[in-house]
């Protein structure tokens, strides 16, 4: 039996127009199973423009649907049949290996933690997402399910990050940093200096550094940063409102004069490998991790492309068993304290 | 009289060398006289590299220093000579109208906390960036001076932000906007939700329009951003890492063949527009806006064009009447409670 991979299709800016894209691509190019849920009617009318033959697509309707602006808690409640409710279900009922939703995240990580209940030992289920640097890619964990946190919370998430970064990532021994706002042991707000302390306890399990700051986010040189999901969200969208402004610069200076204009054709294919480097569509969609299955949430303006790789991402996920691998960890870091 | 700047000369990765260089170039450029602080052989030394003929530049001999690594509290305690002291020492007293320190950010702002004492009614002091964005530059604060805060802290930094946006910027009414993890009300931590209903609550007299997230801080479309010096902090430096990245990244690429090491050669005049306008050196330092005194704290890496730009900071602080105007505007905000 192949891979099954269910995919909410109505999810997110482009939806269901890019999402069933992707997940034709993805089912083809990953030799996998997909289950679409969502609007029947919808479904078949984009799936209709793609050579299907040969691909396992299978569809679970629904016509209700979470908007992005809702209520995740009243939503779920109100909207038993919604479309990321029954993507889950599939999970939890095992028809599905894994799902991969672009709606509103709040709601995607609310149905998970619903429908598919935490890993034993898991108190705080986290986003887990991956980072480009000028090195290979990193994770950085809480990216946002939880905004206020309690310093041992980030001792799970370092544990989970850890696999991650074996794993999915391919790092052997990968380091594991605590974000604040200076290197030194001491330094920081009340909360980071309680959560050094906790790391610093487990530090050869989780091969704890130290204290990591904003921008050794982009050197490689740590390949699991975590911190709470406020401030992991707040970097997550100043890294990319920065690359946003560098690229529109860039643009605004090539278009500044007809010379310019000329050195900007030339140097296009330049440009486009650098693209490729930082290209967050490439990465898909962050892992929600510590939820019993594979929860991939992507970027609300997920386009086939993210989907496609959001896709690969929960094939790989399932694959690798890296909920099992963390469960092992947990224990294996909580054997120690005893 | 002209208006006097201290320099700390002995402060920074470059001491004395690059801060001589830009007092020297500032004490031109501007007009302005330089009282130099610190070892006054080194200084001298220094000074005699350049044309100085017709220049109001005055030295200030100590030889104790604080370095980088010194914990700022017990290095104030046991230095009662180090340059930065004597620098601020040198506005108390009413010989300089302001200061630029490029040291120990802790000591600088230690120092300038207690040598200058706090505006009436400014709790504490903040750290007021300038961020380069699409547009104009924006006022981020607090950068780092306080790491844990109270929502009503934030009302501080506010109104301390609005005058540097309105002096400094020039922009005549800026929009302030709270640092949070989305746009609507309702959202964040438990300390943004708190902040919220603080600064909403001044909502004309401060112009707040809400929440923004770490994305707006690079489009120019709010003039003001605030959130507590730990979140601050992180997004100053993920900014600054996100950008080295890219500038890293641009670097590899244009040296990883001949024709792209050629259209590296083509394309350079066009980097370098790009580089002026995000140009983290041309901005120079940060104002502690809060205590008694005009106070530029620049980065600890700064080169002699960097000093220069400080000084032109606190130049344009002491002339606009920032101290002055942010107390006026702190009581009619008061007088607006009662």
């Amino acid at each position: 039996m192949p891979i099954r991979i269910a995919v909410d299709a109505m999810g997110g800016d482009y939806a269901p127009l890019e999402i069933v894209k992707g997940a034709v691509q993805a089912a083809r190019e990953y030799n996998i199973a997909i289950q679409l849920v969502g609007d029947e009617v919808q479904i078949k009318n984009e799936l209709a423009k793609y050579d299907t033959a040969g691909l396992d697509i299978g569809i679970t309707h629904t016509d209700e649907v979470i908007e992005m602006g809702e209520s995740p808690a009243k939503a779920l409640r109100a909207k038993k049949n919604a479309s990321i409710v029954l993507t889950v279900a599939s999970v939890a009922k095992g028809e599905s290996d894994g799902l991969v939703a672009a709606g509103s995240t709040g709601a995607a990580m609310a149905a998970s933690l619903f429908g598919l209940g935490r890993l034993p030992g898991i108190k705080r289920p986290v986003i887990c997402c991956t980072m480009p640097t000028t090195k290979q890619p990193i994770a950085l964990l809480d990216g946002g399910a939880n905004s206020d946190c309690e310093p041992e919370m980030l001792l799970e998430f370092a544990i989970m990050g850890r696999i991650f970064a074996q794993l999915i990532l391919g790092y052997e021994n990968p380091k594991v940093g605590l974000m604040n706002i200076g290197e030194e042991e001491g330094k920081g707000n009340e909360f980071t200096k309680a959560t050094f302390n906790v790391l610093n306890a487990k530090k050869e399990i989780i091969n704890f550094i130290g204290n990591v700051e904003g921008r050794d986010t982009f050197t490689g040189d740590v390949q699991v940063v975590v911190c709470d999901g406020f401030v992991g969200n707040v970097i997550l969208k100043t890294a990319e409102g920065a690359l946003k402004m560098v690229t529109k610069l860039i643009k605004q200076e090539f278009m500044s004069s007809p010379l310019n204009m000329l050195i900007g054709l030339i140097s296009k294919s330049v440009f486009s490998g650098i693209k490729k480097k930082i290209d967050y569509e490439k990465i898909g969609g962050a892992l929600l991790l510590g939820v019993k299955g594979v929860s991939v949430i992507s970027h609300g303006s997920s386009n086939a492309y993210a989907i496609k790789n959001a896709i690969r991402v929960a094939k790989e996920a399932v694959e690798k068993n890296v909920n099992e691998k963390i469960v092992e960890m947990y224990n294996e870091s909580m054997k120690e304290v005893n």
